[in-house]
Formats: C-alpha cells, structure tokens, sequence
C-alpha cells in the first residue's frame, strides 16, 4: 500500500514570539501529534500581526502544504485582526454566527460575568468557515476549505489550542484526508544513557520491519524509547507492536518503569497507593526537590507522610540520628550516613518506606576523595536498607535533577521487588 | 533623528523541531537579545534538514530582511549539510581552516580524545565566510555577507549559540548596521496583578517621552516591567531612563524586589547571606517546593539549615508542636496553625528566620469554609511572627507556585523591614 504523504505547515500569529517574550511550545506540541497520526509538518512559521505579513504567509504555505495550521491573534485585544484577513484571504464576508454567541453568553454566564460589546465581536466569523466549538474558551476554531488545502485557525492560548485539536482538529484531519492508521507505544526508561540502551538492543532495532520505526527521546536522567507503526490495518498492527513490545522488555525491561505519559514520581505514586505503604523523605543535595516532586501529584497525602531537609549536619544528627562519629569521620556524604538518614526518617516519621539522598551538588564543595556530583541514596523498608552510590556531572541543577530521578527509581524497584 | 529600522529573520534548521522532540528556545532568546539593540524579528522559520528547502527559506528571508540568522544542522552527524547548502547558496567552494582545525585539536585535547576524520571535516567551511570562533564547541559560527544583507549561521545548542550571539554575533550586527542606542532597565514585581500595576502608573506611563518604552512581562504570580530607552546619546538616556525609574520607584517600589535576571529566591539568599542569618522552612502544602528553589542557589548552606515537610497532620503536632486542639479545632490550615509551625521549626531547628505555609492546594480537599486556594503563611524571627491569608486559583501546580513566590516574598519584606 502506497499513501501520498500529507504535509501540513504551521503558522503561528503574534508579536510576543517575535520579541522573545514568549517561547512558541504550541508548534511542538501540535507537530507531535501531527507526527502521531502520520502527517509531517514541512515548516513552522511566526510571522507579525499584520495582515500583509499573514497573507504572504499563508500564500507559501499553501504552496507546500496541504494543511495549513494557524494558531494565536485571535484575542478580543488583537481587534480580531487574524480573523479579519482570513475573511479578505477566503474573499468571504464576516457574518454573525448564533451557535458561536450562544456558547459566549454561556461562558459568561457561568463565570457570572456579563457579555460586552467587545464579545459579541468574538461571535463574528467568516461566512465559509465551519466553527469548531471551543469549550475552553471564547474564540471559535475555523476550518476553511480551499483547492484541495485545508486551513484551520485556532486561538494560541495552549490549553484552548490542544482541546481544540484533540476533540476537534485531528479527528477531522484524519477523516478528511485518508491518513494512514499509525500506533505508538512509548516506553520509559531511567538511569541508562541512549547510547548504552542502543547497544543492547541493536539487533532486534535492525530487524524490525520497514513499517516499524523506533524512537529514542532522551531527557536530562530519562530516555523514552518510541514504537511507531504504519500500515492500514489496525489489528495487525497492533499484533506485530504488542510482539516486538515484548522482546523490547525481555532485553531491556528492568529499566522501564512506565509507558506513556507517565512521569516517575506519578509512577512511585501510584505503586505507593495500590500497595497501601506510606513514604517519608530526608533529604541533603536535593534540597526539598524529591518531597516536591511527589507532592505535585493530587492525592499525596493519601502516602506522603513527610519529609526533612537536613541541609546542614546538626539536623541530620539531630534529628534523624545520623551519629556524630559518621558525620566526623565518613562525612554526610558516605553510605553510613545515608542509611542512618533513611532509617531514622522512617522510625520518626513512621513509615512503611523512606529515601534519604545525599551528595555533593556542586558548584563548589567537592574534594579528590568526594568529587562533584558524587551521591549516595538509601531506601529503608520491610525489606531493609539498600544503599547505591552515584557519580553524575558538575552541574548542580543537572546533579539535583539526576538524583531525585534516581531515588525515585530505586524507590520503585524497591516497591517492584516485594514479595 | 531617524534611522532605518532594521529587520531580521531567523531561520532553525532541524527535523527534530519540526517532529515536534524539542521545543525552539533559541528563537525566542535570541529575538529578546535583537530587540534590545534595536533589531526587529520579522518572521522565525523552522525548516527540514533538506538542502532544496533551506535554499528556499533562504532565499525568502533575504527578501524580507537585512539580517538572516541561522541555527542548527551543523553537527558531525548531520553530514554537515547546512555548511555545504551555504557554500552552494554563495556560489562558493568547500576549504579547510587551519585556524578552525587548531581549535578543534584544542578542544579534543583538554578532554583528552583524539581528533577524528569526522571531525577533521567540522574544520571545512565555505570560502567566502568569516569563522567565527565557538568557545563552546567544534562548530564555528560562519558570518556571510551578500548584496546589503548579512547572514550568519550558528550551531543549534543553546549554549554554544548563546556565547556566540553574545561575544561575536551581537557586537558585529551592532558594528556593521549603525543600530541606535538602546538601554533597558528591568523592574520584578511579586503578588501584584498586571492591570492593578496598570492602573497605579498609568499617569507616569501615559506622561513617559516617546522613545521611551514600557512593556509588562508577567508569569505566575509576577509581573516584569521593562522601560527601554532608545536614541542616539548614551548619557542622555541613562539619565532619562535613572529619573523615570526613582519616579517609579515612588509608585510602585515597595512592590519591586529585585532587577534584572534575579530570581526572588536569589533575592532573598542574597540578602541573608548578607544580613548574616539563618533559615528554616516548614511546609505543608507545597511541599519541599520552597525548600527545593532556595537550595538551587549555589552556597545555600551558608544560611539554610534545613526544612521540614509536615505533610501529615501527625508531623506538624509531633515535631513541630503544634498543638492538638489547635489541628481539631481549627485546623492544619489555619493562622493559628502556621503560627506554630513557623515558631516551632524556627525554634528546633535554631535559626534566626523562618517560613511556614499551609493551605488547600486542590484540586479535592476544599471546603466552604477552605476552598482550594485557600492558603496561610507565616514568618517568624526577632521581630516577633508575621501572618497572612492568601486565596489563590483552582489548579494545584499554580497554587504551589503562587504560595512559594508569595512566601518568599514576604520573607524578603520582613528581612527588609528589619533594623
């Protein structure tokens, strides 16, 4: 089967981009999901709210793309300039749309707000368009149809913009031009470089079929690894991804911890709350950012017990029992230190399991013996204490970041672990 | 005076940006560094690692602008294709650099590797280009110039882009189009909305001389104000520029925390590790967030002794005293109960200041009487407890954010304030 490859250009309207004030995160996103259902996005453009500019803009995209995205100049304070030069591009009039008033006065109504002038303005749209509702705001997504080439405007607020796309957008992208079906399955991996997960699966990456790609998409600690699969007949494909999923895990399962979108802490989460376990946390180098990372997710407190900060060496003996001949004579950054640090958490605080990290963050403070980025972690359970050492950068938010992923692994192997 | 306003395109090149892998920061960064020597962005391209396609974007650019700037496609896997679309596009042949290769050699041996065939070919560049030489890295920048218009390519990583943009790249546009004299001063505002601000200075902005410019920058719970001079005179406008900012100081001032790049928790490291006191911090709704920004400024355990995240109401009555009958009968979120954590930390952890916080982060757990957002703080130290109700938002990542700015801010009053 051989499908024409549709390409789609993105447009984003505004003069914030233009002057740097703010960073354009809607085209990734859009060109990610563009990706998804097999349309490659040919070029991502900004151009200035001006109706000369926009025009000449969408002329080339046009001339390249069969699907033209626009994004942003659609707020009431943009005086609707967008919307006005896509009705002289379209050489359509601006008409009042009902349905589009409608939903306005409802939008006000339950924020308890009254509709001015100004927002019965946003109801105005060109004559041929159709309106795509936008329940996360007032500003209606347009499609436009023109020569085979498909226009969409939608606003540049981002959540606005990917509900728009997600309800909206792509299931019509995908009905208007016979996309082809396209699976992914992404897989999560922490504490192994990109290059080290390459060797170990070589051989079974250079003998997936043609329609079978992988991605790698590394992070600062993380490296997802992508399945994409292209064809046009969704069971089989999801067959052969679910039999080559497999092999994945049997050469590289023990460093995924999740699929999708799920983050690590989200993942520790969730283990910690089908296990009923509750959690304590001490921390050093890290300086609140593991406890932070954790209580970002709703519901934390259904496990998160507490945590401590022990930053300088008094509160870690203190309070959390380290004794004063380790910290003397292995200093806080030592394995002594972190177990004592992990299980007095625990015992204080009572809990089924801790962590406690220590380290030398950096930039300064480091030694020949006890270098930048040298870290230890501890996890206290049932189970007893496992300790692990580390070694990462000199950078200080690098080192910060690479141990809070690390603990949280170790943390979730832990859990994983338990008979 | 009058001068030409000169214009400027960026152009990135790299399929990564356009799959949507990685979001482009440079462009934004580096249209806000344009605008602040009086250079405007025109339009910011994202193209595909395609020679056809570069040409063209090229081509269009040069149409529109005076200046085209480039990024990306110039590392060793990359086959160098950029380098070579430019050398085609200037009608000029591929040479080797010696001074190019010596740094490179340079760079190889302080980190002790050996120089590779691969990297041999990085010292290639096209003839009619002056090299710009990268600190950060092996690819140089290549400063082009063709019939009034000047192009520039630069390797896509941020840092390296960075450091030349700011030590070849921005001096030479500077040197090379007669830009006009432009300063800006920056002002950072915290826990005060954008049209409250609006609504305080509007006579002074209303009465601001032409080429004076005001614009606001917000984020989450802050506001930016820029006022950026432009004109021929250095000493004038520095002068101009010093009387308007004591006028606005007037107004505003006590709301103003800091200039420039500083963040609010470099704002307050800075003035304790300059009053010489110590910190403690008690948290519960954000929990470990505050803790976790203060420790991200190097040399934070100059003051910072450490933090406690009572997330659990048992941790705030056993190790932060307080009381039972204050959690039953009023509540974990209550100005009693933050009053306890602040004196209690404050007092176990023996440090001048403290910081306590606790609130209804959301998005469940609200109440009439506590809605999500809903927040205490309190700052404790030799001026006696200080108190405050905030009410935030609905989404809990905002709420934490909110709460941490806000803490933080009333610290730094209370350091202020102090004699």
């Amino acid at each position: 089967m051989t499908m024409k490859q549709i390409h789609c250009e993105i447009i984003t309207i505004g003069d914030e981009i233009l002057i740097g004030q703010i960073v354009d995160t809607n085209s990734a996103w859009m060109a990610a999901e563009l990706n998804k259902i097999g349309i490659r996005v040919k070029q991502i453009s900004s151009v200035s709210d001006d109706a000369g500019h926009i025009i000449a803009a969408l002329d080339l995209a046009a001339h390249r793309a069969d699907i033209i995205l626009i994004t942003g100049g659609l707020g009431p304070t943009k005086d609707d300039l967008t919307k006005k030069t896509l009705a002289a591009y379209f050489d359509s009039l601006m008409v009042f749309n009902r349905q589009q008033f409608a939903h306005i006065e409802r939008i006000f109504t339950a924020f308890g707000r009254e509709v001015t002038p100004i927002n019965r303005q946003q109801a105005e749209v060109p004559q041929c368009c159709t309106c795509l509702p936008n329940e996360m705001g007032t500003a209606p997504g347009m499609w436009f149809e023109k020569k085979d080439r498909v226009f969409v405007s939608m606003p540049g607020v981002p959540y606005e913009m990917k509900s728009l796309m997600q309800k909206e957008v792509l299931p019509r992208l995908k009905a208007h031009f016979q996309t082809p079906v396209i699976l992914h399955r992404t897989f999560r991996t922490q504490g192994v470089g990109e290059s080290m997960l390459a060797s170990w699966i070589e051989q079974w990456e250079d003998a997936l079929p043609p329609h079978l790609k992988l991605a790698y998409l590394p992070s600062v600690g993380e490296v997802k690894l992508r399945i994409s699969a292209s064809g046009d007949d969704l069971e089989i494909l999801e067959q052969e991804i679910s039999e080559q999923s497999q092999q994945l895990y049997q050469l590289i399962g023990k460093h995924i911890y999740a699929e999708g979108e799920d983050s690590l802490a989200l993942t520790v989460h969730r283990a910690l709350v089908s296990k009923g376990l509750t959690l304590s946390i001490a921390e050093s180098c890290t300086g609140g950012a593991i406890a932070a990372s954790i209580t970002q997710n709703a519901g934390a407190s259904a496990y998160f017990i507490g945590g401590m900060v022990s930053y300088d060496n008094r509160i870690k003996a203190d309070f959390l029992d380290v004794p004063d001949d380790v910290l003397e004579t292995k200093g806080a950054v030592s394995e002594a230190a972190v177990q004592y640090m992990a299980s007095g958490i625990r015992k204080k605080f009572e809990t089924n399991v801790s962590i406690a990290v220590s380290g030398v963050a950096g930039p300064s403070g480091g030694t020949d013996e006890k270098p930048v980025g040298l870290v230890w972690i501890a996890v206290d359970g049932a189970q007893g204490i496992l300790t692990k050492q580390f070694r990462f950068a000199k950078d200080r938010e690098r080192n910060i970041e690479m141990t809070r992923l690390s603990a949280l692994k170790m943390l979730l192997d832990y859990l994983n672990s338990e008979r």
